[in-house]
């Protein structure tokens, strides 16, 4: 095979709204490799089938100066976050030609790993879709699930809102709190996605942008769990109709993340109503949990336990779309860019 | 005795922004009582000698219509909060004549009780005043130490940030922190307050309405531990300045009780930060520490231990002069209406 063009999607500028594909993010091909000869140093290549795109990463689009949790994107470097891919030729003799791998990637059609750092050889004997190892088999499932262990604190009887419920970790939060036989509010942006929730077994959905949350929550609620992943009206809104001691898993705030976010005005009932507000990462909970995760979750998807709406973008070069998209919730399900088919 | 004029302080309107003596509270004097005759029934008649004023006792001014965790305040009957009074005659066993009677008392000169229910008898072998039952050795100290406990997950080299740092609560919640060695950092108001919490050995002391919050946190912090007494601009700076994995005491938000609290922009730290936000009432906590704080801390009180300071307002006609007082912060030390020498 002589050289092909290696196409990347770079970080470009810092949005001041919303990112802009072609703007904030660009797809450059200027750069070529020839995937069967180029030195390995003793690592191996990786050809990227599929990138994931979550709403965490407007938050990397910022000045390096600004610390946060996660680095911020270089400008004019690959963008990079979950993604799977095969391995093409290997130089370490615990990586094999044909496994294949999930980590954090750079937005690049093949990428050379030193070492299996960061790396988890997928097994896959449930022969899931690569994509799905990216959503309700990887970080946003182990969201729901790992902070739903830690936080949720549910109870019989408990009543639980879930925001952007069609969401992969929404969807997934949704499923929880039914399995465990609890009332379930959900929202989300879409009659389109509001039938997907309803398929879930959601007890009340509604659209919420023709919707008041607080008009739904004043008459179904108070709540016990609020699942928050969109912060502003919603999270004033939970406030003001949460029960006395209930709990609020803040997993995102993404109404915040691009415009200015409603103000919160129901604060004082954090201690009024003495609720126990829990932000939280995936990072930080994997260790308990991850190695329960992989035994327990892709066999439940396998066998139809849980549901999962995927919603696909093919070809690298609509990385930036894919980026937008999540922002303005026009995804419907899990995100996922197909970068190359195996 | 004849009969004689039974004071109470009565509940009178709803403020619309800080409660007004003689509008939103009115002194009257027109029930007589005769404290030597008058049926008991059973139970047993409390003189007055000290009440309690509290920030939280705002929220009780509202209509009864509005659930909250303590009920409204009603209108042209006596306000309620805690007190120590003396036993003058009891029809019951377990309460002899000149026992020294602990809780929520009506703002009224002399009352009848039925029974020991909600009431404390102090024993105070430590001799301490009885107004220090209602700060320190009362409700006030028993939040600060219950909290602490609860919530504050305090460890070696932790940075604590106590806002109201001069109150009841505060003062306290610094002494405990210093003895942990912990850096402290409390606010307070006034110059006055800034050199009693000197003395308490706070490390960084500043007067908010002088001091932005947030530069003294910039340079200051970052913050593990957030003594939240007031909201609005010190929460939102603490959000700001708050370090991974701080720990929020949420123990009131006096700045949005008679006016809009500046809005709160940095909510979305709390999941960026991991933060762990607990609202918390002293009356949920009680039962598992109430023991332990009768045993302990009268004693450490006494000894000198632990610092405190008092605000005495002589003559119930004063008490709606002091609940504006701790609206407004006017209040040097915990706030006590003087009803009666014994």
């Amino acid at each position: 095979m002589a050289s092909i063009k290696n196409g990347r999607a770079l970080f470009n500028e810092i949005p001041s709204a919303y990112p802009e594909p072609g703007k904030t993010t660009v797809y450059d091909e200027s750069e070529t490799i020839d995937p069967e000869t180029v030195p390995l140093n003793g690592g191996f290549i990786v050809k990227t089938l599929v990138l994931s795109v979550d709403p965490y990463l407007r938050g990397k689009m910022r000045e390096a100066s600004a610390k946060s949790y996660s680095a911020s994107f270089e400008k004019g470097k690959p963008l990079y976050n979950y993604g799977v891919g095969v391995v093409l030729r290997s130089e370490n003799s615990a990586v094999k030609v044909g496994d294949h791998v999930y980590g954090v990637f750079p937005f690049q059609k093949f990428f050379i790993r030193p070492s299996l750092e960061g790396v988890r050889i997928l097994e896959n004997k449930e022969k899931l879709p690569w994509s799905t190892y990216l959503g309700a088999a990887g970080m946003p499932g182990q969201t729901a699930f790992f902070a739903w262990k830690e936080y949720s604190q549910s109870k019989k009887g408990d009543i639980v809102f879930v925001t952007a419920g069609a969401g992969p970790v929404g969807s997934l939060v949704i499923q929880i709190a039914k399995s465990e036989g609890l009332k379930v509010i959900a929202s989300a942006g879409s009659e389109e996605k509001l039938d997907f929730i309803r398929s879930l077994g959601a007890d009340v959905v509604f659209n919420y942008k023709t919707t008041k949350t607080a008009d739904v929550l004043e008459k179904e609620g108070p709540i016990d769990i609020y699942w928050d992943n969109v912060g502003g009206e919603s999270l004033d809104a939970a406030l003001k109709y949460a029960n006395h001691k209930a709990r609020f898993l803040e997993c995102g705030m993404i109404s915040d993340y691009n415009e200015k976010a409603p103000p919160v005005t129901n604060l004082v009932q954090i201690v009024a109503k003495e609720l126990k507000i829990s932000g939280f990462l995936v990072f930080s909970l994997a260790p308990k949990h991850i190695e329960w995760f992989y035994n327990e979750i892709p066999g439940r998807i396998a066998n139809g336990e849980l549901k999962i709406l995927e919603d696909f973008k093919k070809g690298l070069e609509y990385g930036g779309h894919a980026i937008e998209d999540v922002q303005r919730g026009r995804n419907y399900g899990k995100s996922v860019i197909v970068v190359a088919e195996e």
